[in-house]
């Protein structure tokens, strides 16, 4: 694995909104066609890496050449972070990422990916495909010239790595940790300097001291990332992150320039790499995390103090009054926190009672 | 909703396993080509019927008119049960349906269902995309000539409809249930006796007195079926389909005369498919049993001494000896359970202790 980083400077949150562009699109339909897909992830990074690469492939595939996706990692053609800018402006096609990055952008954007104390990933995919999630997706993509699917998802993301031990929310003070999206904020108002940097620069920022401690995903991912050999105290269910969903992104004159056909597969694709990848990562986790340990990673939990004061930080965050003040921020928000309730009160009395007599049941 | 049987006659059991037939198949790749898809469900049937549309609209909608699937509901070209020999032999192209309905055919086609006190739906994902299920999925069609993909969803099912209470495992003797696959057998332990009906016939064994009880699905395909205008109890979760995955399945000589895009477009569909009708059925099922509820039907879950005879039981069905002596029934029996176990490690420490602490928290 390469652990170089592969952005010098971080784009995120400096970018102007670029207007959507009205001009009349041609129609390529008839011919074979290339189209450039950037994305955020180091080429090869376990999980994000294979979730672009999944819908490359299968859109690929499944036009029977029509359509070829050229795949160009974080680096190769624009930073991890100039994505956004990449496709808005018509430099490549798509990029995929997790929309959380674009905050600066439209703080809307983070419901997408993941926000603290919200959703887990089987709520988002309720919320996305039968709440009106999807729809509301597209309303940022309108603003932005882009037509967005979800079309990857980590699982919930673990705490993350730390030099020491945590045993109260004081301990966040200070301390200099990667974050990003609005849960990074949230740890922000626990005192820590929190940084918001692409996976590929993580590794080295930990390694020289520049970051005492940073989350990225789970056992599998942070296990091929490297981080165990740098930091040993590793925290499993976090606040900050309790479902990633990852987009696709495509310029939408370029969306409005495909077939019906080809539009479809986009759609369609998206979603099958949804689930494929969030599959992926949770049929990975367990056996990593058994190595993780067996390699001398301690695994802990947060203890009652820190989540109280992660919940407390979160709803600020989330219903901070200028955001809120934003009509689709707003729409956002109270279309997520009431798919949110309804999806988590029928689980408790299904999959959750369920897997409680399970356990019971067969030890 | 047409509460007619559909089916005089359940094929399910008495059916000999079709052969492979090895027979060239022509290429149609150029031209435009109607496939008949059969399904398992009357039309309208909520979510199941969903699921077997949005699959034929889905492959039609991303080939630009290549392929047109047209779908024929249970009792429109074949009975609900008779799917399974309509493709094999060839009279269909494509089935949709729950498999465990083809339990006579082959045992291990229960797995890619439901079995009792088995994988919850994230868990059979896992399991299916990553961790061989889908692999031996194909192993089983192999058998009959069929491409079989898990293709809709139904998330974990309710323990059903009664017309008194269940207080312990020996109420269920001699009571006429409708559970079908593994779980049914496994119900037939207890004393019940067992009846396995299409979904199109509940209705009516239920008001005539035929059936004592049933199972479907959840609040709101179950709201839609009616049965709360027969019974008035309601257990919640079940034991017996902890999950429950839908199949697409094709005459494989039709998916072979296929383009190589055309039969990606096929697989894609189905994943697609099974995301999108699981979270459809979890994102209805709230508001259903609240509607439920305010009409009168009282809700109940099992007591402990239920689950514990449900856990005997489920085990001496699963690992029967005639059964456990078939070779492939014994791996997928394997990889499913090892594949469970690895799944439901990592869910407690990830979204099990997750949403415990934002219930803590957020109250």
């Amino acid at each position: 694995m390469d652990r170089r980083s592969f952005l010098t400077k971080a784009a995120v949150g400096g970018t102007a909104a670029a207007a959507a562009t009205t001009l009349a699109a041609p129609l390529y339909a008839q011919g074979n066609r290339t189209l450039t897909l950037v994305t955020t992830w180091p080429r090869g990074f376990a999980g994000v890496h294979d979730a672009a690469q999944r819908c490359a492939d299968i859109i690929t595939g499944m036009t029977d050449g029509q359509l070829t996706v050229d795949l160009k990692a974080a680096g190769e053609l624009v930073g991890a972070f100039e994505v956004f800018d990449a496709v808005t402006s018509g430099q490549a096609d798509m990029y995929h990422g997790a929309d959380y990055y674009f905050v600066g952008q439209h703080p809307g954007y983070a419901y997408f990916t993941g926000v603290p104390m919200g959703m887990v990933s089987q709520e988002l995919a309720n919320w996305y495909y039968h709440g009106g999630g999807q729809e509301l997706h597209d309303e940022l993509g309108q603003i932005f010239g882009l037509k967005s699917f979800l079309a990857g998802n980590t699982g919930a993301q673990c705490g993350g790595w730390f030099r020491q031990e945590i045993k109260g929310p004081e301990d966040f003070n200070g301390l200099k940790f990667r974050m990003p999206g609005l849960g990074g904020e949230a740890l922000g108002k626990l005192g820590a300097s929190v940084q918001n940097l692409p996976g590929g620069e993580i590794y080295q920022a930990l390694a020289s001291g520049a970051l005492d401690g940073t989350e990225w995903i789970g056992p599998w991912a942070d296990e091929k990332a490297g981080f165990q050999e740098i930091t040993k105290f590793y925290y499993t269910a976090g606040f900050h992150e309790p479902t990633a969903g990852l987009s696709l992104a495509m310029n939408r004159e370029v969306f409005d320039s495909l077939t019906p056909g080809q539009q479809k597969i986009y759609e369609i694709a998206c979603g099958e790499a949804h689930q494929w990848n969030l599959a992926q990562f949770l049929a990975n986790n367990s056996a990593a995390l058994a190595r993780l340990q067996a390699a001398g990673v301690k695994t802990l939990t947060f203890p009652d103090s820190v989540w109280d004061a992660f919940g407390k930080a979160a709803n600020e965050v989330l219903t901070d009054p200028t955001r809120m003040s934003d009509e689709l921020y707003k729409k956002i928000y109270d279309s997520y926190m009431a798919s949110m309730r309804a999806s988590s009160a029928w689980d408790k009395l299904s999959d959750g009672a369920y897997t409680a007599q399970r356990d019971r049941v067969l030890g």
